[in-house]
């Protein structure tokens, strides 16, 4: 049995938070199936399932800016990722190294 | 027109990474609908929506651990928060600060 099948059993798309291990900025969020996690883990790099495009999805392919993972967890109820990297450059396609510059309040 | 709509056009959930404005630490990921965002905004304290209980959620009304809102924002593609929050004790329902301790990797 696969072990990471575990944190796919409420829903096969879960949420990763992306956060900068060194600043401890959060970066982005992004969703990954269980085979997206397990790419992640062979290559140390984060690799997403992008709903848009129903595709996987290596951050960096096109634009270099790769995540390097430096650790992965799971939240309590087991349905969240918390994945730390170390950022080859910005983290958003905008050019901006966080995704989350629209302030609401 | 309801200006916080535009955040829940493409899906009526949206995920909230809960964030410790002191510490930078991430400390849990909540849902939110328009309403539960309308009443953070109007409490200052967290509120999300269960999908487990199907119900509106303030965050720390049982427990008394309530997370105060430092500043709110919106990524890129307005389908994801962050919430930055003064955290009144533990986040987790374990009595852990942070609801992401299971280390996979």
């Amino acid at each position: 049995m696969d072990d990471l099948a575990i944190y796919f059993a409420k829903t096969p798309l879960v949420p990763a938070v992306i956060q900068d291990a060194a600043t401890g900025d959060v970066l982005m969020l992004g969703y990954m199936d269980e085979e997206a996690l397990q790419r992640t883990l062979r290559d140390g790099k984060t690799w997403f399932w992008s709903r848009s495009r129903q595709n996987y999805w290596l951050k960096g392919e096109t634009s270099g800016n790769y995540q390097y993972v430096q650790a992965i967890y799971a939240d309590c109820d087991r349905d969240a990722f918390l994945i730390r990297v170390h950022p080859q450059g910005p983290s958003c396609h905008t050019g901006a190294r966080s995704c989350f510059f629209e302030k609401i309040k």
